[in-house]
């Protein structure tokens, strides 16, 4: 006998078809003798429609307004997954953020959860019900509806698991877990049963994210296991906690990419120049993140600065430079705006001496030409030219013996 | 300057449009100078659709799932309102049931308003601020959502006027106000700029409620002037209090009537019945209401007891009837299913030497046949075969000259 939290997501709880199949597994769980908490997202496509809606009024609602309006979304899913629930016999019973007591910060749009209370999901659970609450959104002091920012309702999970010292938080998602490699380009992509925390991390940022970073984070340091399976199939998905045998270190776990990039190299920066606080904060403001960033001091008196960006803000990055350096007419940019990155992901894969140097064999032995190479700790990428990722992808997978069972 | 609570029902928020038109009226208000607080209905159609998601879980969903799910609704509404006042340079915040500190009564469907907090309203309108609140929605003592049942948006409004003492309490509606008659029906009816809470009860059934009883009731007894105004015009509409001038009293204010009546007649019903404990309170419980009933004392032993229910009601009525009464087989029952019931309504009408007299006479005049006739201290009502009813009212409109302004 364990207790769950279980997050469904906005595909999972789709359609009433869906909130039906939902019901299901969540009543199986109880059958086997489990404690269920669940967290809902909002039904796929309405919190668009309720964006829709605002948009008509302001092209930037207040955001006090807006929070309120999209939380409805998630409160919708709560009363019909309890509804489905009952309808199949299991005593079930909702709460929104503000019934559960989910204090925030002050923020509306990207509030930061501070307390969950847990007085009532004990007391309802002791009474054999399931308890149903609606993700995303919390209240702040002054009792406004506050929202946690895109897949907040991860952060939702993982807090009531914390609060709650849930057995797992599990998310059932539209992907059986987490794979050593996209299976969409790697054909021989493996199912991970389990893996570290940072290795999730590393793993999940490739394009869509299967799970809200910070919610990972959080779990970590709150000591969370976090499972994620399949909403579609029964299998037993991928956990995710730090009880990993030490024979997972020191090697590959999976493989990993970001499309769309742009490389830019700005040469001849003089050193009189503090790089950080003239380009990456100010920019960093903006929420563009230059990756991959790499020094080389070429000069006594200039360095070159080589870093990616995502492709959608590459020409507002070089504006950006071009209007903050009138006063260095030397300075010149360099671009590639066709690239992208590939990463190995594994834990303390810094400490293997091959690692790193098969890496760039495996990339050359392909005839890819490596435009950037950083390494850290967990994770080894590449900058390379975009239309030779796939193939990369495959060569590296294939080489660091990522089909294979261990 | 004045405090005015002003109400919205679905009709008046049914598109980004119209929320955008209310938006604009209530500007007006703030430019005159007053202080407004809104309370807003679900958007035309929302409710319903709803309704239609829970059905698809449950025929009978959990009334608290159901009362969290429908309460959103509103909370829509009062949100893109705000936006709408915001984008137009007015300053404005919303208020859930639950965020205003409405109290209601435990049950989840038809709870009855206890309290109304006014700290947080008074506050935001020191602010310059339009409190835009969500009608039709409270909390229990648990904190758990309750709704007010049908029209209760209408009282959420007298429940915040009484509390706010505020000066007017608006309605605005797809009428004009209240009229003499139904227009549809009686070319010549006019709006009435004043009438009592009792004229207003009697006026308002016919038909499609303007306003709900209930909310009418309230504001009776706190003393809080209703206004009855169209959404999509700018006029006076119809003021309700009591303020009334002795000049009204003793005349008849308006007719009205309703449709799809069927009249029954229990003949020979021994006096040692009980018939309000054997007929009048088992089918009360049942929502059936038996109107214009009429005891005739036949003989010593046995009466006849005529009444009015709705046609659709009918059957039901009758096997009712037939199954209680077994033991009784001199009793029979006459039935007419084609009646429909006209009444004239005013302050103190019964004070009146000739109105029941002349009432009688106009309708005997056009060559109707009152099956039925009835009189209280504001109302006189005729049972007539349905099919001369518009005949019926024209007259009566006429003959008590009510398209005359006086």
């Amino acid at each position: 006998m364990a207790l769950y939290v279980q997050k469904f997501g906005g595909v999972a709880v789709g359609s009433s078809e869906r909130i039906k199949e939902v019901a299901e597994r969540v009543i199986a769980g109880r059958k086997a003798g489990h404690d269920i908490v669940v967290v809902v997202s909002a039904m796929e496509g309405e919190t668009d429609r309720l964006i829709k809606l605002a948009a008509q009024f302001d092209v930037a609602p207040n955001p006090r307004e807006y929070a309120v309006l999209v939380s409805t979304g998630e409160q919708v899913t709560m009363s019909l997954l309890c509804m489905a629930l009952m309808a199949q016999g299991q005593p079930a019973c909702s709460y929104t953020g503000a019934q559960i007591g989910l204090r925030t910060s002050d923020s509306y749009q990207k509030a930061r959860i501070l307390e969950v209370e847990t007085n009532s999901i004990h007391k309802e659970l002791k009474q054999g019900k399931v308890v149903v609450v609606a993700g995303f959104q919390g209240i702040n002091d002054k009792g406004e509806v506050t929202t946690l920012g895109r897949g907040g309702s991860d952060a939702t999970a993982v807090a009531l698991a914390a609060a709650l010292q849930a057995d797992e938080c599990q998310f059932f998602k539209d992907v059986a877990g987490i794979y050593t490699a996209d299976p969409k380009i790697v054909k021989q992509a493996r199912l991970l049963s389990h893996i570290s925390f940072q290795e999730m991390l590393n793993l999940a940022t490739m394009g869509a994210k299967v799970l809200q970073d910070q919610a990972v984070m959080f779990a970590d340091e709150n000591q969370v296991s976090l499972r994620v399976l399949s909403c579609f199939a029964d299998c037993q998905g991928t956990l995710i906690n730090n009880n990993i045998t030490a024979n997972n270190q020191g090697r590959v776990s999976g493989i990993t990419y970001r499309r769309q990039q742009a490389k830019l190299t700005m040469s001849a920066v003089p050193k009189t120049i503090d790089f950080e606080k003239q380009f990456i904060l100010p920019l960093q403001k903006q929420d563009v993140m230059l990756d991959m960033l790499i020094q080389d001091n070429m000069t006594t008196d200039a360095s070159d600065y080589s870093f990616i960006v995502n492709r959608d803000e590459y020409s507002d990055v070089v504006s950006f430079i071009n209007t903050n350096n009138q006063n260095n007419p030397k300075l010149s940019i360099n671009s590639d705006e066709a690239v992208a990155k590939v990463s190995v992901v594994g834990g303390s894969i810094d400490r293997s001496p091959t690692i790193k140097e098969e890496f760039s064999n495996v990339l050359v032995k392909e005839g890819i030409c490596i435009k950037l190479l950083k390494q850290s700790s967990n994770k080894i990428s590449a900058i390379i030219a975009e239309d030779r990722m796939e193939i990369g992808l495959q060569a590296l997978h294939q080489a660091f013996g990522l089909h294979k069972n261990v």
